[in-house]
């Protein structure tokens, strides 16, 4: 291990280790790294919730990104691991690292990004670092707070229950593949039209899912997650915090409809982008299968969906907790994207 | 403004701008950017502190420093804000950007010295995020509780209060001046001795004043501020947010005495050092001087001491809040660092 470098080593991994060498006993009612936020008890019986989140320019987001958008998605990030835990956001405090030749309207834009997405979610902005740095740095940490049955934390699955997702998947994936082949944020609209600028606006600026966190809690979630890895890396979550398996049913899933209306445009199948974007800060929760009319009905009063997917199974093997299967086959999904059925290695 | 950089503009400027762009109107009982932490009400009739702190190496830290000492120091630097609002920490998160570059065991070390600290300090690591970026840099947050009658914020300070600092005064400069004429930390021993490698650690691995915040809260402290840019410094900061002006003896002010040991061969000037130099840790803060015997015995308590300094006055000039004398005459600061007398500007 002497003089092993970071080359190679993806973030689970380095988080990993981190866990190793960081955790320590918690007392009771505390959660500690592995979530998507730490729990704390509170003195009214509640629990108090806190989360960071890092962004990094010419890694998380183009450099020439007006400002304002990392800003907001920064706080959406943190805002979207506490609906995850069925809690609401209570305060905020940003670290900011940019190099000496940043200009200052670029940082009064990101400023303002950060104030418009701390207005939307209701969280007071209440401290702050600044240091120089050779690339602009972004952290935001967050407190939270809920009541009980919430925290719902990723260790809850049963088999039997359903698995659940709000709103819809791959918008954030489909706004990104805009910019990558673009390689600007202005000549969308011409190319794309609407649908090209909503698919923009969701990777940029998006909504974190808070009332529908709460009402899923309230109607007896046993595990959440909030999508930021991709559907089947977060539900791969929390099997693995639960002890279970998944087989979730790919014809069910929720695409945007936005990247089908540009999708062969932009993605080679949009169902494996739906299956596997990241960031589109939606929920993936499991519930008894007869909670489920309840809880789309009030997820359904906080301006989403909630759409059936999967099920939850027993212990199944190490190597793949999570099933797809499409039309009773399973399908494999391969590192570079293209989905196929399994045991038909030469097709795609 | 269009157009201008952050060339120039200094750490406060920045947090300035972005207390102007992201400060909202709190409730009662909160407190948001402007003090060591941010304050929020706890249902227990507490409060709840939040604050965030970065280190950036080649700015905060020698890139080529054992990297167990960042890790010590950037939880440190937490606790002490914690401190100084006489409260205690409750938990931390981390976050860490590094390159790729980066060495396995580099990364573990840095662990462990936030381990060591989180240990020293009684405050579990909860939560993290990793990220790749050009340069190492490391975020905290903390969370803190206390119960009245603290927290103790920069604003209470009345006129006739005196003025009081735990320990001594230069010694984490005196240790980084060393590191800056050595440029390596293996020479010290046999150049300086032990009050040399002493400095060293006081600057690498410093220590938190937790103890004695909370015996300065109990002690009727008005307002109390950690001393992480210089004494001279940070009691302004309670002189802007009180409203008042002060006068600090300069021959009363505790010097590290290992400072005072090596001290002509690191520092023109000791005294000056003491009075500007950052990152001791130490808490300055303002009491009822009917309380100051009281307080000094129960800081006595806490493996450390407490010392007169100064005396709060009514507002003074805005140019001139902080007064030092020494022998009744005034001193002046220059920012070459040498102090001379008012009114002997060829003096030195």
């Amino acid at each position: 291990m002497n003089g092993k470098t970071l080359q190679g080593m993806g973030e689970f991994e380095a988080i990993e280790r981190m866990v190793a060498r960081l955790s320590t006993a918690l007392p009771d009612g505390w959660v500690g790294i592995g979530d998507d936020t730490a729990v704390m008890p509170s003195p009214d019986g509640g629990s108090i919730l806190l989360t960071i989140d890092t962004m990094v320019a010419g890694v998380d987001f183009w450099p020439d990104t007006p400002a304002d958008y990392p800003g907001f998605k920064i706080i959406t990030a943190s805002v979207s691991d506490i609906a995850a835990m069925g809690g609401t956001p209570t305060a905020a405090v940003v670290s900011i690292v940019c190099p000496r030749s940043t200009k200052q309207e670029w940082l009064e834009a990101l400023y303002d990004g950060i104030a418009e997405a701390a207005k939307r979610f209701e969280v007071p902005v209440v401290g702050g670092d600044t240091s120089v740095g050779t690339k602009t740095v972004i952290t935001v940490a967050m407190t939270g707070a809920c009541a009980p049955p919430a925290p719902i934390l990723r260790s809850g699955a049963r088999a039997g229950d359903i698995v659940c997702v709000t709103g819809s998947l791959g918008g954030a994936t489909g706004g990104l593949r805009i910019i990558g082949i673009e390689r600007t944020l202005k000549k969308p609209e011409a190319d794309y039209g609407q649908p090209g600028m909503r698919l923009l606006e969701r990777h940029l600026k998006p909504e974190a899912r808070l009332g529908a966190g709460r009402a899923l809690a309230e109607c007896g979630a046993t595990a959440m997650i909030d999508i930021s890895d991709g559907l089947v890396a977060d539900v791969g979550h929390i099997c693995e915090r639960s002890g279970v398996g998944m087989t979730i049913d790919a014809s069910a899933v929720p695409i945007d409809p936005d990247l089908e209306a540009v999708g062969d445009r932009i993605s080679h199948d949009v169902l494996v982008t739906a299956l596997t974007g990241g960031e589109d800060f939606e929920l993936a929760a499991t519930l008894p299968p007869e909670r489920f009319d309840e809880a789309a009905a009030r997820v359904g009063t906080t301006g989403t969906t909630l759409t059936h997917v999967g099920v939850v199974e027993g212990q199944t093997s190490a190597d793949n907790l999570v099933r797809i299967i499409r039309e009773g086959k399973e399908l494999e999904i391969s590192l570079a994207g293209w989905v196929h059925f399994r045991d038909e290695q030469n097709g795609d």
